[in-house]
């Protein structure tokens, strides 16, 4: 059923609803995502402004993708679960919130759906410009690079890590989880984008991301596109299964979250139970 | 003739040429395109790293587009005389350039060549997004509008500005100047971008513009989209002449000089000619 939980009162009961919050966010002011003492964060923003806006004392939310310090978002999802949801509540959280958070759309969500383990799938997208040429504006989200690149044979040596491989050459270590994952879409170009020729995107779709995965993958293809690795080899590195010193992680602000994918209404609830089993690739 | 200014010495004396640069720039750190003393100008970085690159006293540019405080741009345009212009001298232009301003392409100017005056048009676009949803990355180059534009209407209430016409309701007042201008292209839309669907896109080209003449345009098109002003008014206040408190100047950060449009190589010098005898039309 996709019929939305519609909260109320039941035999003197409260049933709560489950909101799906539609996000984009400027990471640049943001310590990442998740909550942290002291810091600003896209959670602790979020959960503040729900409990001020909705007169609770706590709100929870859970998200699809927890974004690293300084990447950016434009399509984050995330749900909370709330007693109601007056209307008008999307447009005074956004009132509250810095304009550097935005809801792009809040609602009851469908039977089943968890922002986290409900997600079929994530997509990245990095940008470069090589040569140092871009449009200034842009600069918050684009990692300049001062020489040329070669995009195709960067699209090119990508293409092998496309699949279920273990990417722990491309994780941090973090010895207790499996650093397996399907990516199901990578490709580089050139975006043809006429404010900026110079500008290549990385696009990178996966069912879960490790730890700094798309930006040691986009800094492994960086050195690839300056000729200081080859296809082979980088199929190497991700067969040996252990970081190496050939490349660099690529910084954080080139970064942004751009869609979190799900199943039809009718198999959220299947799809989440499965995802719960691997609980080590549902991130 | 389409040879470049080569320059050198000619019996002795310096043949300066000609340099033509293309800009971008983020204009919310700068206070506008013209020096000004004590102020952070793109002219006065601009002229402060040629002359630090190029190892000259003095460096003087002229400039296409004489940009306000806080209004961007893509494609400005600016000429500059110099004695050489060895390699490498755009990059390392750049490199002592804060990363807000951009050169994009320098180079040796056509026979005939000025920024300014062999100018045919220049095109800008303002950027609005309604209902007050944006991708915040882009909210330094978007003016949030809280509440829903009729664009169609906008668009329609526009036409009529197309053509010459005394635009003296829409400039500020310079009594010694004229305000009149041609209005080449004028159209409202939405943008169609998947990162913000509520983005309206003004465009408009002229073959010059009075001060704040496409802020205040702007200004009362979105009057028009909010159904405070109509077609028939509007064209009313451009027949009357008089700058009317019935909508207000839009605020600079939605605005970016997006092309500076020249006439083939070996018009250049005669469409110059002709600009300088109308000087007060030509910025």
């Amino acid at each position: 059923s996709n019929r939305p939980h519609l909260g109320g009162r039941w035999s003197g009961k409260v049933v709560p609803m489950r909101i799906r919050l539609d996000l984009a966010y400027d990471g640049a002011g943001f310590s990442g995502w998740a909550k942290q003492p002291g810091r600003r964060t896209v959670q602790g923003d979020l959960e503040a402004a729900l409990e001020q806006v909705l007169r609770v004392s706590e709100a929870r939310v859970v998200v699809a993708g927890r974004t690293d310090t300084g990447v950016h978002a434009l399509g984050q999802v995330c749900h909370v679960d709330v007693e109601e949801w007056p209307d008008q509540t999307q447009r005074r959280l956004n009132a509250v919130l810095a304009d550097d958070v935005r809801i792009r759309a809040a609602g009851p969500a469908p039977d089943g759906f968890d922002a986290r383990f409900s997600a079929l799938s994530r997509q990245y997208v990095y940008l470069i410009s090589d040569s140092g040429l871009l449009d200034p504006r842009a600069r918050g989200g684009v990692w300049v690079w001062r020489r040329g690149l070669d995009s195709e044979s960067m699209h090119d040596a990508a293409q092998p890590l496309i699949g279920e491989h273990d990417f722990a050459a491309f994780c941090k270590a973090r010895p207790e989880a499996s650093s397996v994952r399907t990516v199901l879409e990578l490709g580089v170009a050139r975006r043809n984008d006429p404010r900026d020729p110079r500008l290549i995107e990385v696009a990178i779709r996966a069912d879960a991301f490790c730890h700094s995965m798309v930006r040691s993958i986009v800094g492994a293809l960086l050195a690839v596109g300056e000729g200081r690795l080859d296809a082979d080899e980088l199929g190497g590195i991700l067969q040996a299964g252990q970081r190496v010193p050939r490349f660099t992680i690529a910084p954080a602000h080139g970064l942004a979250l751009v869609e979190v994918a799900y199943p039809p209404d009718q198999e959220l609830a299947s799809q989440a139970q499965r995802a719960r089993r691997f609980r080590g690739r549902s991130t």
